[in-house]
């Protein structure tokens, strides 16, 4: 892992990381399909054509884990996490589809202290991931567990 | 898909569907690691063991997208499913690692007539990730449409 960047005292309330925007392919979304979620418009253009989201389909779970790749490459790498016990929630806005290029933003909606965990800090992002039009398409909400820089003694 | 079985009908509050439980290898783990979320707990049974975690452990957005597919097998092929909008809440509870056997249920919560879209109901659906010890290793709720048996003129 690269050398800590973000510590707890960098997750600023209002502070956003933007992502580098990414391609899903259909060859991906067909080969996560086929092993956690086999509906047949996540699965082939054609059934996804026939089907209200329009065409060949990402799982919103494949949407999920795009996301947490993004976090990891924008922020999780960098930081001094101390992991997260679960999600707030998830949206999912609209269809994600082969050819989509999915970027998006997490930004910090707060932070404090954990009293019961002296040096460690509880901040809560936002992520949000937008296609090549600009469109929302998912947003998840959950808490991240940060070390502070100075530890125990700050 | 095989034959429509469960329909908005059949999802009674308190009613359970039980899953077949399911080995997760460290191969799978590693591979769905290196894509999606490449920590190094989830790389290397060595970094794992070095970890909190205690050993080689799956990304939680691998345990959600097992879950996925135990809810696709045991559930949604045989549903009138409509899909779903999003998730109440993940709660990842204890570490899943490589050689566990996932098993676990999905319970109705609640159901309801959708007023704004005659024909469909709302179900909630609670999932629960046991490991081969019984112990819960995920939580998760999330909202589920479905058509009715016998549609707008019920």
């Amino acid at each position: 892992m690269p050398e800590i960047q973000y510590w707890f005292e960098d997750f600023t309330p209002g502070r956003a990381f933007h992502h580098v925007s990414r391609k899903i392919t259909s060859d991906e979304i067909v080969q996560f399909a086929r092993e956690f979620d086999p509906q047949p418009f996540h699965l082939s253009e054609e059934a996804g054509k026939a089907s209200i989201l329009g065409g060949l389909a990402a799982s919103g779970w494949h949407t999920c884990s795009i996301a947490m790749r993004q976090f990891f490459d924008t922020i999780l790498q960098f930081s001094a996490g101390e992991g997260s016990p679960g999600v707030d929630f998830v949206e999912w806005r609209k269809p994600v589809l082969a050819g989509d290029a999915l970027g998006g933003a997490i930004t910090v909606l707060e932070s404090r202290p954990l009293k019961s965990r002296p040096g460690l800090g509880m901040v809560r992002l936002r992520h949000e991931t937008t296609n090549q039009r600009g469109e929302l398409v998912m947003a998840m909400e959950h808490p991240f567990m940060v070390r502070m820089r100075h530890g125990v003694a700050a």
